[in-house]
């Protein structure tokens, strides 16, 4: 799966050209009560002064590592070549978990290697993983709690600054991945289940668009049969259920200006039977 | 109400000089969990990526229009001319209601016209609004439920970018406007409501600083009557009740180092009644 | 306690060279919702377009002067010098509290002088204190509860943009300063107790690694015994207790993977007992 990459340094002309120096994200699970996460980009900051600094999220419920691989891969998507993503749901820190940094498509991800950033090796292909392991790309005497700090962000920081992606450590050819519930194609339809369920209550399905090759009679989930697929939630009165095909690309379930999964009662693993 | 607007673009001498590119900030009700707002971010980054970002709140309740009207009133005032406000508050996403980019002053606001934008026509005049319909202006096939990312932040960043404003669509001369309760004279006094309850529980009410002719004797609100008007919370014990004007400009119930709304348990539209 | 700085303008070259102006950072506890901490932003870039904007924390408890005291002595020592600290916990807002500019070995604190700056003073020395009374610094009339945006951040932009602090006012030579219970030795070990919860319910109390100058055999807190002191949460099984040395330097008690707070139903000012 290791493919070739052209640049062994984050490329600052993709970022723009302009001498702009890259763009960092951040996805946690530190919440924002503590400070955590100032410390981390204070030590960005540090290393490497020009770099921009963008939070995507810090409410990863604690722990919750495949929420967070879900929402990295829907979001870094969206940025421009040449950007870090620092990510940290890290509850194996310290531990025997690798650290690890990963470049896909020329997008960058530093953090640990536990399945966090397993969508990124499907959807961007060849990449290359590293281990980290050089210590020119890390805080003198890393704390075994906090690698989010000592050595993920400064390690991204590092490779801002334009540090060699090679010099690492030596590569990784079987980082962790995780797997998904996938929905198969059954007589009648596709079954699936609900795997993310959002801050307004939306449900996402693991029904993916591409799988939806015909016309969807209705969908079955709970004890709800919703009939057709709409574009955008206006279609349906205020409080009445429906289905679309959400901007993640995948099926979702959710009530016109309510919280779906409070009035339907459902949360993520819930059965989705589509027939067509 | 429309008027004329020297510049048809984000004129970044008015950023401060320097060569810095706009601001941008955004407000939704997107919360921070699922990194939605950190997709509208990194299309920004795509399209021009000097732009510097700024959250103002992605924490207003779901679907609240009005409150996300009243948040980017009262802060866009304190930002520089030449910064560009993106608000995305739109449970009609998708469907009839227009999209929006409004020229007030030399600021800039992109979003839905549904009336998130209200109390700038009022603050800011002349005011210039554009229907969004330039393709150029938006992403590629925008998802019909999800225009904060692919229309509101493109169009933004167009915008940002040095792209003419003018060309952003055709003229909106009837945006949609919410109206608030509004206060009024009686014979006694002025009788107002409750209109937001901040994160401290403090109570806004409608009746403005400039109503305040005369020196206020009491404030009856709820089963409370508060003797005159204070400058600033210490000016009572801790757990005692006050009134004073707030940073917004309007009279303000509180209680020293307590949440109001819950200690005298009132709430938005709760009658206030100040008497001379 | 009065040292002598050298510089009395920000030093720009200490932030990393390049050109860059430097960064201002922001701790408070005006939550995110209302956008108040947008209304600060707003106004140091009127002031100083150039200033780079980072959050710490706006989630500290509201009125909680010891909790921002020690987020913000966490965080700081992390950002480079020239960095700019902007603190708000001002429950004391518009009264006799001072107002107060602080250049800590060229790290800089704006904000009340209310003891939120405690734990600077010991950590960094020499340093410097100033009352803020020039209104060269402030906005025109500062609304008296709103002190974060239009003295602290206004004077923090001032800074940022080359202002000398010598200009902000007086010198305060007795600041503000909270004390912290103490642990002590005792005849078999020590006896501390803890003063912080973070976000994951780990429990940090007021006993640093420097104390620890033998062995520990045991921990004592509630009516739990915990042996010896770990190096990272994965040593023990998933909902095990355990100490480790955490992150800031102090005698940690955590549940791996669990919220040990609510787990072992253990809140701030719990008793701790060390034994050799």
């Amino acid at each position: 799966m290791i493919g070739h990459v052209n640049a062994n340094r984050v490329d600052r002309e993709q970022t723009g050209g302009d001498g702009l120096e890259p763009v960092i994200t951040f996805t946690t699970d530190f919440g924002t009560r503590d400070g955590y996460t100032a410390q981390m980009k204070g030590v960005v900051l540090g290393i490497c002064p020009g770099a921009r600094l963008i939070d995507v999220t810090h409410d990863i419920r604690p722990y919750a590592i495949l929420e967070g691989a879900l929402v990295l891969n829907a979001v870094s998507r969206h940025f421009p070549e040449g950007t870090i993503h620092v990510g940290v749901v890290d509850p194996g820190v310290g531990g025997p978990r690798r650290e690890m940094a990963l470049n896909a498509g020329n997008r960058f991800y530093v953090g640990p290697d536990n399945g966090l950033f397993s969508f990124i090796f499907d959807s961007c292909q060849p990449w290359e993983a590293r281990a980290i392991s050089n210590s020119d790309y890390m805080l003198p005497d890393p704390h075994p709690t906090f690698h989010g700090r000592d050595v993920f962000s400064a390690t991204a920081a590092h490779l801002c600054a334009g540090r060699p992606f090679d010099l690492v450590g030596p590569p990784i050819q079987d980082p962790v991945r995780l797997n998904l519930p996938q929905a198969f194609q059954s007589q009648d339809g596709i079954r699936g289940q609900i795997i993310y369920v959002d801050r307004f209550g939306n449900l996402t399905s693991n029904i993916s668009a591409q799988m939806l090759t015909r016309k969807a009679r209705s969908i079955e989930v709970g004890n709800l049969v919703i009939q057709g697929i709409r574009r955008f939630f206006g279609e349906v009165s205020e409080g009445e259920p429906l289905a679309l095909i959400n901007s993640f690309g995948f099926l979702e379930i959710a009530v016109n200006m309510r919280d779906a999964s409070e009035v339907l009662d459902l949360r993520t693993g819930a059965d989705v039977r589509l027939l067509w």
